[in-house]
């Protein structure tokens, strides 16, 4: 058996909603919501399901979604997209397999930006190429052009770069994405963008696509993901947009990884991706909420770093005044306080930092208030 | 770039379904049914869409799916499996996927038998291997122990099995069975047995897991298909079973290729494999539609090969009284007669077999009959 399976763990996010489920804990850990997804559009998959096709769809995609993507970015971004920039794959996480698995070669080196997402040291690995990782500092986790630049060599291929940023919950200034861009045309490098919350945007922030900076339509490929537009993170429809040539390329990958996604769900999520009204009242919602969550942490005694975007944000242990490294409060706190985080060194390899753990607030107030008082019986 | 990919084309079955649908051209081509799907199973997951979680289903699968998939195999072919032996995944694809990325290393070559499904070969080479190609012959597309063994090197790692056996729709007999777990128990050898055919069997056939066969339980991974056991062939829920360590490695390698997979449809196929209702009506429908399909292009002059198992069966354009290879025939076929095949020299690299055309006769009698038509047009 391959010795990079043998010797992997699994997921940190799978690891604790199974420990939360054993422990009966209140699951702040794995990110996914439990309220506020758009019924029309759990109707539209119903009614599709029943009415519509249930054979084979397209490999790269139902030409209702492949428009409606690239029309959703035009909308969004001012981008200039049509299908033929778009391949529809079964989730987020397929998007980076195929992004990677097209891109990278054996021998390669990827740069990333840590803490970064668990599933792209491994399949870069997978790839044959060796993750080069730049760890971000916290509290501000800013991007600072010396510090990428000195992980570039002659065999970096790629930035594995993700914006806003999880665990973090950074949306990156206008300057850092402009040094990433820079070191990339500067350095012949691609840039594979996650920018999967670009729409969990917290109090009123702005996202700026990545591709749309001067130079980098070209040399970009993006993962979307409807699970985070939409709050069904289950469905895992998500979707790669990049130059024509550079999509047909990740798609012949993805034939082969997938092959293509449930045609229900690709229906449901084209209609939903029609109309906008369903993002406003999600940030809403996120935005009140991480407002109760942030509340109420502090007046437990916690130090709370907030975010800007994603559904996340991370308590400073040591700022918390506690003494303990973020696996063994989250496992202690799972296990004995009833509820479930993700400690934020499961998303570096090298020196991580040892001190934050992550908590999801895309909850209801019970949830939240449940959470909190878990919290507070586990300092 | 990889060159793997830059280099690579689009699967045979988009690229044939493509050209059916520019060219109004009855598609006989990619294998999917036009009718046959069980009603009930489509209202379980309508209702799960609107009364069952949306969120992430565990990366592993969902429980009641993994207690179906091993209690349905326990009954039909008296194996001993529990939910550790299984690992849900977004369909066969992925699967074979991730059984080939966890099982083998760079440097391995991996025996296939050729004609193959067309996934196999670039994922092999994506892991950093060298498929070796062993062509069965025609008409009888026996195994041969000589012709397989001559395959094995001290870099074998596996065997990828596929039973029964598409495109030639052979079911193969203990016999060849045996050769092929002897051969990988003498040379210590892991057999990924691709088993997605396994209960579309014709005029009464009987069909063996390979995990079955003394010693092989511990080195076979087997993919298994939902999309082909209930002709919902969109729907990409399939599954791995192997032993509780090798569906453990998998699982990883699955992890991160797509992560999970929809709650909603996973649900509806625990249900409908909970219940073996729907599995004989499968085989009577596909088996008279065979009849009438081969019935049909007899009466216009073709020479078939008859199947015992898949939903395909191969036209010999030569013993047709046909001179012309292929490739050519179905490209002609497809834009000037309007009915779309799969040219079986694109299921190998090495000396394909050039006189054989591939159809899928999964199809309600009209559009069998509309098929036929067009086959006695193309003479
Ligand atoms: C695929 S499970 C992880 C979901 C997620 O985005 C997170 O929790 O960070
Ligand atoms: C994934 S498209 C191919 C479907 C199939 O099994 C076939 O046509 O052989």
């Amino acid at each position: 058996m391959n010795p990079l399976y043998r010797d992997m763990k699994v997921s940190v996010f799978e690891r604790m909603s199974l420990a939360a489920a054993q422990h009966g804990a209140v699951n702040l850990g794995q990110g996914f919501p439990d309220f506020g997804w758009p019924e029309e559009i759990l109707d539209a998959a119903a009614r599709a399901v029943k009415e519509g096709s249930n054979q084979y769809a397209p490999s790269r995609g139902s030409p209702a979604l492949r428009e409606a993507v690239a029309a959703h970015y035009d909308r969004h971004f001012g981008q200039q997209l049509d299908p033929d920039h778009v391949c529809v794959t079964s989730g987020a996480t397929e998007a980076l397999g195929a992004m990677i698995l097209s891109v990278v070669e054996p021998g390669d080196e990827v740069i990333i930006l840590t803490p970064a997402y668990d599933s792209y040291a491994p399949m870069i690995r997978r790839a044959g190429a060796t993750p080069r990782e730049v760890a971000l500092q916290p509290p501000h986790w800013r991007i600072h052009r010396d510090a990428v630049e000195a992980a570039v060599t002659p065999r970096t291929r790629a930035i594995l770069f993700n914006n806003p940023h999880n665990p973090t919950g950074r949306l990156f200034g206008a300057d850092e994405l402009q040094v990433i861009a820079n070191l990339a045309v500067e350095h012949d490098l691609t840039v594979l963008s996650d920018e999967v919350w670009e729409h969990v945007l917290l109090h009123g922030e702005k996202f700026t696509p990545l591709a749309s900076l001067p130079g980098m339509a070209e040399r970009t490929l993006k993962a979307g993901s409807a699970g985070k537009i939409f709050s069904l993170t289950g469905w895992k429809v998500g979707w790669i947009v990049a130059s024509p040539d550079n999509a047909a390329l990740a798609a012949r990958a993805h034939q082969f990884l997938t092959f293509s996604t449930a045609p229900n769900l690709q229906s449901a999520v084209a209609f939903g991706l029609g109309c906008d009204e369903w993002i406003a009242p999600m940030r809403e919602r996120f935005s009140r909420a991480l407002e109760r969550m942030s509340e109420g942490l502090k007046q437990v005694g916690f130090e709370v770093l907030e975010p800007a975007s994603t559904y996340f944000l991370c308590v400073d242990l040591r700022a918390s005044g506690l003494d303990v490294d973020d696996e063994t409060f989250a496992k202690a706190t799972v296990e004995q306080a009833g509820v479930a985080t993700v400690p934020v060194s499961a998303f570096a390899e090298q020196d991580p930092s040892r001190h934050l753990v992550r908590l999801c607030f895309a909850k209801r107030d019970e949830t939240i208030d449940a959470g909190v008082e878990a919290m507070a019986r586990a300092r």
